[in-house]
């Protein structure tokens, strides 16, 4: 087993699907009969957050308190960083404090990285300025395999803005390791070719969704940060919603059995229209629940749970 | 059993007779000897604050440690609420995440009813608004029985600003369901007389707190919230303190067996007296210690502790 | 046993030895096969953090998780001390939840002792002002300890800030008890003799760091705290660094066995040149690791821990 979850490319094929078999398990066993494992009990998981994300925080610490791991939750605002410390001291302050693993989210990408040779204990990424959120892309492949019963061979439409996207970026890495066919979808400006090409050799790229949804088993529309709306290379808010907005009518161009995801929280009616989030083709709370199993597999293999 | 608690009136008197006498055991159990109930291993509770309450979450979290359940505290600060998501899908995620209860504080009125149309655990209402606060009210009559060893016939006078006040609201609507009379005392222009009769039939009304004392059983002063002070029907400080503060002149209009309440945090000098405060006859820290009995007491019945 | 913490001064010779011993005892049980240890099963630790301190937050809950208590944090900050109140009232409600200890850090000097007459259990300080942070002295005292195998006769230079230090004080206070020779080493401004004298009448004052340095044992750097820089009594960074930070050429003026201390979190290249911070001489990790072992002995000697 790998030691670290940094970037999605840290997985080959058997290890990834070690994590969504181990992930299944872990829904099984997490049902109402067996709410709490003690496979972590006395294992220490520190959740370092340089950013506010309190979903994916709440998601970890859920899935680390089910395995009954003790978790500190560390939030940089007001902390020494603010006093000027360096994340090299940081990191070894926990690591000195016992941490076996630390989970970090941070504005900067490669922080993951950094951090991983200053401690001795498992570090995960939970997102890395505009680079990777591996264990978002490993619950979307858990969902898509959970509904559609396979991941090879699968057609993958990701929309939106795929440049500042991690959760796009983790989860093309992904989907190609585990034989899926990732179509990239959204405006000339948010898709650079070189970047498409550098993630994977077979990726394809499309900047008309209409096109690309009737041959499509998962469409995974990005949430529109609206800050980024300011910037020149971005469409208008209505021209994007437009060309690359989920609505029911879009929706219909789908084939019968494919799904629609969408990593949350949503813009309704930017990039996904209300209609279509409540809509049974949706996973997005499938989304949620399987994000649990899955940080629970992936925090129990890193850490070499008995 | 009521599956959620989102307003005093959810409670008829045999539930709410229920919720005080398991309190009661709550308190014995949890006595330096069984610090520690293992009635809700594996359950988790969301403390989900949209406003700062330091106090009303800790005597929450104290509640849900003491029965073994997992806590998880979810501050809407900085959350992805500022980033525009809905109370819905905060709810759907905390469901998907298998909140067994979600207890919510949140400053409009109505948003645990909302809540509660989503998510399949149970809600419990930690203040909404200047809607109701139910487990204050539980709290307050849990006190008022152990000191005066009944609630059917007492004559409790709430005195403050009614208008704006949860406490007062759901403290009404539990006194009258167990059989207490409740007598709203301030100005005119904090106690509309519309709202006293929609609350209860029996509610009282008087604009002259020294004139009711000397019948009353049990005085609730109400915080006063410094910062509503500048609104045109405020009376001046200085006014509000000299006709409707609680100082030790005043005091000894009780009887001799009349407790004095506080839901805290208390304004000393202005709503009460740092001598009242502090006499024999205060109620105010029991009033903290019975709120995580009572507080059990609720988490426990909600969540169908075997 | 002392049933508070909240000064150095509050520690003999016998109790402060206590500690050490039973620090020793905690991290050899704390290792990776006795990770959690029952000892306050039951039993809750309040953090109640009026500065944002995380290092010294993680470490009081690390240390009491990995005891079995449960733990509450309470973060000042928006709750309703912002409210108006007092120190008293907050100390009441927290006794009345039923805490068995609450740990404090305050940014006035002597809240702790305050503290003590109003709640039940027992008080640490977490640092209180320029006051005292009596287990930062401990944990101190520990690393000395265990690098060099006594504390008696030892000799320790604390260079810096001494003025506003409270880890300082805590330091000359516990390391006098302890027998060691303390010498205060920063420029005069910052040491004023009187406050030398009254922490301890056999603490030395030096003005000349480099005139120190080959007769100590132990070298401990103060943070300089950047935001008093600006204050008239205090050199210039690039004085004050030149004067008394240590760099290497100065690090090789000690004994060939000194070793060099920092409470973290560093000015890298002010006071400690990063080669410093990093060489086998410095124990800065390690503090942060015996800081746990540390509190954990404090907590449980307090709290009389089976």
């Amino acid at each position: 087993m790998i030691k670290h979850l940094r970037s999605a490319g840290d997985l080959d094929a058997a290890t990834a699907t070690l994590i969504l078999d181990t992930a299944a398990e872990m829904a099984a066993l997490s049902g109402r009969e067996v709410k709490k494992l003690p496979a972590l009990r006395g294992r220490t998981v520190v959740n370092l957050f340089y950013e506010d994300s309190t979903r994916t925080r709440i998601s970890f610490e859920a899935a680390a308190k089910r395995l009954s791991a003790d978790v500190i939750n560390f939030s940089a605002k007001g902390s020494s960083v603010s006093k000027g410390e360096s994340l090299k001291d940081t990191a070894l302050t926990l690591q000195a404090m016992g941490a076996d693993a630390v989970v970090i989210r941070h504005s900067a990408s490669g922080a993951p990285h950094r951090l991983s040779n200053w401690v001795d204990g498992s570090v995960v990424n939970a997102g890395d300025g505009t680079h990777e959120h591996p264990t978002q892309a490993l619950l979307d492949a858990y969902t898509m395999r959970s509904r559609l019963g396979r991941l090879d061979g699968l057609k993958v439409a990701v929309v939106g803005d795929v440049l500042h996207s991690r959760v796009a970026r983790s989860n093309v890495l992904l989907l190609s390791t585990l034989g899926a066919e990732v179509t990239l979808v959204g405006p000339p400006t948010l898709i650079p070719l070189d970047v498409a090409a550098a993630l994977s050799k077979t990726t394809k790229v499309s900047y008309d969704l209409d096109s690309v949804l009737p041959d499509t088993d998962v469409v995974m529309m990005l949430r529109v940060q609206t800050e980024r709306m300011q910037d020149s290379y971005f469409p208008s808010a209505r021209e994007y919603s437009r060309r690359y907005g989920l609505d029911v009518t879009r929706m219909r161009k789908l084939p019968e059995h494919a799904i629609v995801m969408h990593p949350g929280p949503m813009n309704r009616g930017m990039e996904i229209a209300p209609e279509v989030a409540d809509s049974p083709r949706s996973t997005i709370v499938e989304q949620v629940a399987n994000g649990v199993s899955v940080r629970m597999a992936v925090l129990y293999l890193l850490l070499g749970g008995k």
